[in-house]
């Protein structure tokens, strides 16, 4: 089959990989109808996080399910299905709490990579959410957003605890920053203040709901959020970003006894102890228990209550996938789907 | 009158200061009935934090209204009242959703030097909580744990969700740590382990509702406490020390998805970001808003429900304050109670 493979930074290529096969009896095999390239799959691109030797990407999918493990009792081939980047039991203690993304035997798909033909799901039964029919073609995007950049920035409203009467601070207007502006929409935020400075995805921002635009950032940003809060600061916010400048950003404009939902995947941060300690908010993220999620995404995409897909402004066919990353990477695109 | 003033790390003397007056129309003035040396009155004593000259100290106490400014309604002299270590008017945004330590107008009363005979109390109103008669003198020492330790430790436990069910682990074994274990007792969690490598302090723990001692610290500490809870980590750590150690301690020993409370004053600490997103752990902390927490508090001491003033083992006329702050510093005492 056709695979994504990275072999250094910036130096993306798709090749020949074998065929993924059954090797768990809790196996499925899915064929992707489409995957994409992550704002996290950057951090090697750009050479900031290490890659050990050439690597297959992606960890982002929706596909039909083509054979599953002895073991599987719940998916059945010809099923249409979307899974989080971790794979999961959903039976543990850690899972039924609603961390499946902390599954005491959760694998992380990017060892899988999806950005491929075919993947083999771990875990399969945990891990895939099916629907009830295979979609029409123009739902495709809204459901695989849903297997991470939505599964991701619905966590983080719902860790900022977004919701009626709250205002909610968006910091990143990456594809996970806007679809975290449409999570505080749909959990009933009162105002939601999308901090952007790229005109299109200000535009995308007040599409999913954004009210107010900040484009000011580091302290500057910090006092517009609080102008706009009675000095007080959002009671909510989303920090999608990862960075230092983008943690104390978030930190800094929640106000004392608010809620900061964070999901960047953090690189070089180190949250000074006073500063947080003062601060008096609360802190909750990590990688995203997007299966807690799924059903309840899947069902508004199905219905087309949300239409998350309108995050991809760049639509590839697989082999074209270099062209992908390096969009994303050069920001003149939000978000690629590629089509094997 | 008499009171405390620090001169440099180590040198502590009791001196004559002016007598404290009504300064602002909220005001009340009160004679102390009993003061103490808090843990975090050892950061300057022990040169960690910096003094800006001689400075009064304190910011525990309880008393008897002596005066109160024109503006004051609901405190009247002759009433026995416990106070927080921030003045709050009780009726802001911030307060009213349960911040008051973060309130608009609060005054940290470390400004004011409570070890002494007599305090002025900003915003009398929002900041003190009366007993409906003069207690007996055997209940002083729990009242004005109330002030400061127990309101500390309580709101760590709350930060941390401990409650029925729940396993709580807290991490130092001081005044607020013990204080933490009797709030998770109260709160109703199932399992509280102390950590504590102190017998004296390991018994008052067990006394206060420990079910389990880890005298184990930092790697070993954790591995301590994941083997007792199948390998998950606690789903409540209470944090009561404040040091680098401590607050990774704190935050790997919990379960993914579990929740950390804070309350240590955090001095040269600086949490990695990586390795705090893959904790995926709730983190809540800071300078606890005891007055949410008073009038249940000291409803539980009138009815001897409670007893935190068991962490007092030093009491002393003001005059030996010096003592205090030594027998602290050595570890000999976990907490001095100064009598004016």
């Amino acid at each position: 089959m056709r695979g994504v493979v990275m072999h250094a930074p910036g130096d993306v290529r798709v090749e020949d990989r074998p065929d993924p096969r059954i090797e768990q009896p809790t196996d499925a095999i899915i064929k992707v109808s489409a995957a994409c390239v992550c704002g996290s799959d950057l951090w090697p691109y750009r050479g900031i996080e290490k890659l050990a030797g050439a690597t297959p990407m992606g960890h982002e999918y929706v596909g039909i399910v083509q054979e599953v493990g002895p073991e599987v009792t719940t998916i059945r081939p010809g099923q249409f299905v979307v899974g989080s980047f971790w794979a999961s039991d959903n039976t543990c203690e850690i899972c039924r709490a609603g961390y499946q993304s902390g599954c005491v035997h959760r694998v992380l798909m990017g060892t899988v990579g999806t950005q491929a033909q075919y993947a083999r799901i771990p875990l399969a039964d945990g891990t895939l959410v099916a629907t009830s029919d295979v979609p029409p073609a123009d739902l495709i995007p809204s459901y695989l957003a849903a297997s991470d950049v939505l599964g991701t920035g619905w966590f983080a409203a719902v860790a900022a605890e977004a919701g009626p009467g709250k205002t909610v601070a968006v910091v990143g207007d990456g594809a996970v920053g806007l679809l975290g502006v449409l999570a505080a929409k749909q959990l009933g935020a009162e105002r939601i203040i999308a901090m952007s400075r790229h005109e299109p995805r200000q535009e995308l921002a007040r599409e999913f709901g954004a009210t107010d635009i900040v484009t000011e950032r580091g302290d500057e940003g910090i006092a517009r959020i609080k102008d706009l809060t009675g000095g007080l600061g959002a009671h909510s916010v989303v920090e999608a970003v990862g960075t230092q400048e983008s943690m104390m950003q978030a930190i800094h404009s929640t106000r004392h006894g608010g809620h900061v939902g964070f999901v960047g995947v953090t690189h070089d941060v180190a949250l000074p102890g006073l500063e947080l300690f003062g601060a008096l908010v609360h802190l909750h993220g990590g990688p995203a228990p997007v299966r807690r999620f799924l059903p309840d995404l899947m069902e508004m995409i199905g219905d087309r209550a949300i239409n998350p897909g309108r995050v991809f402004d760049l639509d590839l066919p697989l082999d074209r996938a270099a062209e992908g990353y390096q969009a994303m990477d050069e920001r003149r695109a939000v978000k690629t789907l590629l089509r094997p």
